[in-house]
């Protein structure tokens, strides 16, 4: 999709910025008015950039990254925007820091942001942890900011949790708004999210309960499929059936990759951990029990064995529309004779779709800076206008 | 305390920065005068802050940190500070990096110093190494400096060593003259700096020793108190008494925290060991003796609970002026049912000044910045007047 | 040599930067234009910063660092010509992220590369791998900017691999420029690049590699001297005596240290493991083999000690040209007496020199930021030309 970048500034401008919020945590505390506001801005940021022009917007000022689980994308992602914004990163390292050793969230994540624009923060490890987590984080800064101690409220943005990845779900979204040609034309393209065959365990369940819940907000029809007993958590599940029904769009579950890919327009196949092991490996993580995830990794692993066959190859993607359905993936895919013996997909379909995911990933920067800057000033349009003001060439 | 952007910095110009140094090690290097511009100058440039202005001195370069101990706060006030002057941060860490296999300090720190502009260094360990190999650092960097390696000598901040913790000494400093309503202000009054029970052992003396060194040039009285046996060092207790003549202050060491806390406008317990457990646990930790280290900490551990009583409570706030002295932690406290079973501060008092102590703590950024202005530059008022000069929004 | 801006600045402009490439990996890749072309803008930039004048060229961006191997002095070099340059820093450490779990280094080059201006790449532990993968990554940046993914092709700089150590020997060349007054006055000088003793084994053989390849193409003679068994690789000594008959230039290999510095006008003792020993190395490495990489270790110190003459002690010194060849170095080294028992230089003359090596390693971050402008860019010479035209003080 070709855009102009006046036109994309002079549409963004057309939003309501009003109560956005210093938070971007899920998709689903965001009206479809903010949703499409973000995919437009980070559109316009990516063009902006494409065209080797700036869209720094601070002087000096600090961003801050905290990683409780490994990441590479993301991390690059989040320090990517930051530095395009203009904005220093520190990352809150728990190993080296004190915060292991009794400190209470609220006041780091006080003492950590006296000068700081910009949070991001993953914790996608425990199941019921992670959202909780960010919300007290939330919670301190504004305490802070109201009590004088900050001068000013970062913006927090989720870099995963345990519920949702919405730095990856936008990011999807405008992989595919770009590669359809607009939200309009969204409307009714039927996606498969599915679950696929990977030979490791405790896949976070934050990706596919985030595509459930943000795409049928643009009338797209989802079929969700996985094995028995790899069900997502079941509040998200509800929340993408009621989410459907009111943007007049279908919200299917089933047990059958096939039939989630015959005439999809779309196909996402991921693997994930069941939702109870994801519980039981949470209580084991915390209590530190290394013999029981031994154990637990040992038994799903086995049983994940079963499900060999959930692999997106040549076969299943010829059962799509036109056999020539889109395939996303929020990479590292695990891919069939190169990742490993047996997994997600075939060597012949992901080859075939390399450079889509690819640049399905290309969006994640800009779409975090897209939210840093809404999610830190009160009236994002001046910054907008700003920027396009004052573009001039990076180097 | 308001204060007023211009006037403050009206101010400082009034100050003589000559012979001003480019190390920031120990207050007791500093002249009265220099102290107070460097108060006046973290204010201000808190002022500035606030007010969503810039002070970026540098369009580029790099501040080093070197963290010998772990560190939360300081690792984010230095890197805050660094970024705010428009400088980059490289962390040295010793692990990661050749500096354990035989180079020698000289060397090391002229090879990272060739684009530096600030280095910041914490060294708490051991006693009788931390300022001595700060003092090796400085050597190093005037006679790279001298003989032409270095284009320009950095400024080198103590982020805390085995004598000294200068940027948070300053930093509550700060907090005092904003509580206060100024410098005059501090004039006569009771400061109690009194040890406090911690289930740990093994926290430097910085701190404790830093506050004896540097209130009193206030004309403060402070009194000392800890249990028999938690001795500071002798040379540091001997300038606290030294300094308090000169500036008829009042200075007096006790073994009641009571005693101490009586009609105290200031009271600052904190936990810390006893002198000649540091010195035995330096030489243990050089030796490596893993069982020695242990033993001497059951021992501690084992001793420090004859003083459990040492908390602060609302029965001994209630000995104090007014019954509302001003409580101060230079952070994390260890608060009794919250982040230990029994420690420095009850729930209850540290509650009542949790945000004073969030309030004290916002200083240190500046503090160092400021630090980072005047040790880096010869000219330091030309840079202020820069800042002055050029003040705009920093988005 | 004392340079004037300005004219250094003519003399760059007169350059052709024709077809310089986005990868600096090896200095023979590079035509003698080109080598020279980056030693005057390295020296050119240092000028700059030695009057504290700015060579900011990126208004925002991201460098990106991958070390494979220790290193102190490289990262602070890269560090600091990258935020010299306007950019901010981000180390891709692979301990952390996801890159050890089967990711491809295509997809990894790509996905961390979105806003990437600059990598450097440090990868020296493995016979045969380290160019390899700069070649690799070298490949998938390529096929990222042809496929659109990337908006802009990084430049890509080897911080030393298994073959050459290209930032060093560059700094070398910069360093014996200035010390003798110009290219021209390097032609007919000997060089004597010999082996010395070292109480460690596993040392990369970059150096030596890159110093015979480099130096014959400036006229100068050229003495490889190393007892017998300790091979440099094949190839690059056969490079070294083409290009050294291209050039008119004699080299020359001897077992002697005595025949290499008699009349040697510089000298360049360093030790380095024997080519069959880091093969041996490289194999046990990959099959994690502890036991047979700690016989290794053993046999080859113990082999080693039957050199401990190769020391450059002044006896040595008073072979060469007027009894005072330049000694260089690349830091550390091993000194006598200073970080070991037995090294490769004796106190006396490590102290004599230490200013030269110090002085000589000052040029590397410079010449860095060259390699950067010269790779990053299609028409260097409208870079090169904007630094002159906005040259402002950095403070």
């Amino acid at each position: 999709m070709r855009e102009n970048m006046t036109k994309l500034f002079e549409k963004i401008m057309d939003f309501n910025f009003d109560n956005y919020g210093n938070n971007f945590l899920l998709t689903k505390d965001k009206s479809f008015n903010h949703i499409q506001a973000t995919i437009l801005l980070a559109n316009w940021l990516k063009l902006i950039h494409q065209n080797h022009k700036s869209f720094r917007v601070f002087d000096t000022g600090l961003a801050i990254s905290i990683f409780r689980d490994n990441s590479t994308r993301t991390r690059f992602s989040f320090s990517s925007a930051a530095h395009a914004l203009g904005l220093g990163v520190q990352d809150l390292d728990e190993q080296k820091s004190q915060i292991a050793h009794g400190e209470t969230v609220r006041e780091t994540a006080n003492m950590i942001s006296f000068l700081a624009e910009l949070i991001g923060i993953r914790d996608d490890m425990y199941l019921g942890e992670g959202h909780t987590y960010m919300k007290e984080v939330s919670d301190a800064l504004d305490m802070g900011y109201e009590e004088g101690v900050l001068h000013q409220r970062p913006g927090l943005i989720n870099l995963q949790c345990d519920i949702d990845h919405p730095t990856q779900t936008m990011a999807d979204l405008c992989k595919l708004r770009d590669y359809f040609g607009g939200f309009k034309k969204l409307k009714g393209k039927k996606v498969a999210m599915t679950w696929a065959y990977s030979p490791s365990y405790g896949k976070p369940l934050s990706v596919p309960q985030g595509i459930i819940n943000l795409l049928p907000r643009l009338g797209m029809d989802v079929t969700l499929a996985h094995p028995d007993g790899y069900d997502l958590l079941e509040d998200e599940v509800n929340y993408a059936c009621k989410t459907a029904a009111e943007n007049n769009a279908n919200f299917t579950i089933t047990n059958s990759m096939e039939e989630a890919f015959k005439d999809a327009d779309i196909v996402y196949p991921k693997s994930w951990a069941p939702m109870q092991v994801m519980q039981k490996r949470t209580e084991l993580l915390m209590a530190k029990d290394k013999v029981g995830l031994d154990d637990l990794e040992k038994h799903c692993l086995e049983h994940n064995k079963k499900y060999v066959h959930w692999e997106c190859d040549r076969d299943k993607m010829d059962l799509t529309k036109n056999k020539d359905a889109l395939y996303m993936h929020c990479l590292p895919a695990d891919i069939t004779g190169v990742s490993c013996a047996q997994g997600e997909v075939s060597k012949e379909v992901f080859e075939q779709y390399r450079k889509e995911t690819y640049h399905q990933a290309s969006f994640k920067p800009f779409v975090i800076a897209a939210m840093g800057i809404l999610t830190r000033f009160d009236s994002p349009e001046q910054i907008i206008s700003k920027i396009h003001n004052n573009l001039s060439y990076r180097f």
